[in-house]
């Protein structure tokens, strides 16, 4: 391999050129509710947009004015500014319009995140952000900003050095923990380099590697109206290898991918649901997409219970080619069911169970109908869920 | 309209030519667990299967011999026989052939559910099979006998009085409480009638009744492998009229259906999402459909919250053509989101909760886009559900 990557022990803070911070701006009853990504060298800028039809506010004022180069992003937490109508955009035109009158600002974008259908308050985000220090490296105030039901902040970056000995910086903070869903991030994800990244090769990885990071991931099936993933490349280390690039990008979707999953609303475990031997990769999927989408196959992760009847069903619902013949169903390296042989007798269940006891484990679906295979990353469904959700708003 | 209908008072057993009973044949910890539906006139069976792939041994059982006309079904709750292979079909054999030699048998279907991936108690339910008076007409106890997490057996039935004052009855039974979705029942459903219905016409109605009435209804977006629904009419008493009977068939599956979700593993609330000006009818369906699968959405209905922005963010989510300037969502009558204008300020917040705090309400959402319209039935997502479900096999 040309190159090696080392994990650095901050995120976009560690990043050159790049600066952030989140403060409170009175959003949330308390806590950090605004934050900004500055960079001293205005950066080009790849976006992933929900697929949501109703799209909030912020990603259609970033799309009407067709934002290929920034400086500045301003992200508030409490409120989507989603359902908002014009007046949605409006507000982020006045909002950038007073921050331009004190800073020089190359077409700032907004994002935000929060319950959907108010009003943003935006005398508090001006006033809030007029205090910012563009001069400030805190990636975890940032982190801590843009969370809404997050229990911890998301963020990761990795020093990519090629085999000259030169380097550059790959970083991204996020924040998700429910309305999460395929389809596209279900999320906020902020992703910056000083690597001299072309603008083509932004667009083209961006898209290829959220197919296996965010797109793969679901904590409930609900897809946002806001769901995001900005990728910003200032160039100022002067370095660049597509490989090495495309490498440490997908590394760091990965890892924020795994980090919104096992922040998943009251959840307790991450599992991956790898399915082979399907049809295409497509019906691997599909197949595995639904293993993390189905409430029986959560609720029994929850109760731990290598309940794979609940598997079997659920792969066959989903509508892709199989043969209750040819599957085998693993927990771990525990085979449960093995292509027409159920082999689950109290051992081998008392072995499930002890996989399923873990925080992180994987289930093997292998269809044996061909060569297509997919991971998908989900987690359980428990208590805890209804009551965030049930208790959200009020 | 050239017809009457009127409840009975029971199901089933009040239909002439049908028997039937529960008994408790030991699957169970306790309660009934085996049943039977016996007609002395063989009677024309149409019937429609899960499109879940690993399609149960029961249904396989049936296609496998074509069955067009029957006198005999035998119902086991606990054991579903499904993902048990060429085994899983073998049993049905030996069962219905132990049972063949006692009674004079007409091609005798068997029905199963309950829990995936285990091997019939074949024996046990021989023995209790062969305890049966197939005299018996005891509908409540059938009904008992077929459920497995339900909390009450479901039945109803009409007398269908035509205007020349000859008359027929519709009755139905069914069970259902989990594993509850669409694209088919998903749960079994037996429903018999003595009206002289030509085999045609048992064929497609059934199909055309079941898309409003089953297949509108969802309790947690899983689909099983052992779906059914029977229809048989053993025409005993000669009297039949199209228009008359597509009607009682229609109210007997809308009700089962409602009692089903009212049903649903925990849920307390039954909900109707009335879909309504969508671009055509299988988008309004996909949208409502859609609302009734959205764990979001369930958690807001158990929490009493009237979070109309996770209603907007589902129907944008399902990929309906929608417009926030043309949506409109009301709760009941109380309107909280008009076509643009948020109308939801805390009077119409608390309006909104207590028509929420009912038991059965009404969710309407105006797309404003056409004529297409579907109304779809779901129940809210508690903490009972996710009590049923981590513990349904320990």
């Amino acid at each position: 391999m040309p190159f090696t990557l080392s994990p650095i022990s901050h995120s976009i803070a560690e990043v050159d050129g790049f600066y952030c911070d989140g403060i409170r701006a009175g959003l949330k009853e308390d806590g950090l509710d605004l934050g900004f990504i500055y960079t001293d060298t205005p950066a080009h800028i790849a976006a992933l947009f929900t697929t949501n039809r109703f799209q909030a506010a912020p990603l259609r004022h970033f799309q009407n004015h067709s934002i290929k180069k920034t400086n500045f992003i301003l992200v508030n937490s409490k409120n989507a500014n989603a359902l908002t109508g014009a007046r949605g955009v409006a507000d982020i035109e006045e909002i950038v319009e007073a921050l331009s009158r004190k800073w020089d600002l190359l077409n700032p974008v907004m994002s935000s995140t929060g319950v959907i259908g108010l009003p943003l308050p935006k005398e508090k985000i001006i006033a809030g952000a007029l205090t910012f220090n563009l001069e400030e490296r805190d990636d975890d105030r940032f982190a801590r900003a843009i969370m809404t039901t997050d229990t911890f902040p998301k963020k990761v970056g990795f020093k990519v050095t090629l085999d000259d000995g030169s380097s550059f910086t790959v970083a991204g903070v996020a924040k998700g923990a429910g309305m999460i869903d395929p389809a596209m991030a279900t999320m906020l994800a902020f992703i910056v380099t000083d690597g001299a990244v072309p603008f083509g090769d932004m667009e083209e990885l961006l898209h290829e590697k959220v197919e296996t990071t965010f797109n793969a991931i679901s904590v409930d099936g609900d897809r946002s109206t806001n769901d995001t993933v900005f990728l910003l490349s200032n160039g100022k280390s002067g370095v660049y290898n597509r490989e090495a690039f495309a490498f440490a990008l997908e590394r760091v979707m990965h890892e924020l991918a795994l980090l919104i999953v096992k922040d998943g609303e009251g959840a307790q475990k991450v599992v991956a649901f790898e399915v082979r031997g399907a049809k295409s990769r497509e019906e691997a999927k599909r197949a595995a997409k639904a293993l993390t989408n189905s409430l029986l196959v959560k609720t029994a992760l929850f109760g731990e219970d290598p309940n794979w009847g609940r598997i079997a069903a659920t792969i066959g619902a989903s509508g892709v080619e199989c043969d209750e013949e040819r599957l085998l169903i693993a927990f771990g390296d525990v085979v449960v069911y093995n292509r027409g042989e159920i082999t689950f007798d109290p051992a081998t269940e008392e072995r499930a169970h002890k996989v399923m006891e873990r925080s992180e484990f994987r289930i093997l679906c292998d269809l044996g109908m061909g060569e297509g295979s997919f991971t998908a990353y989900g987690c359980d469904l428990g208590y805890d869920y209804i009551k965030i959700n049930a208790e959200y708003r009020t």
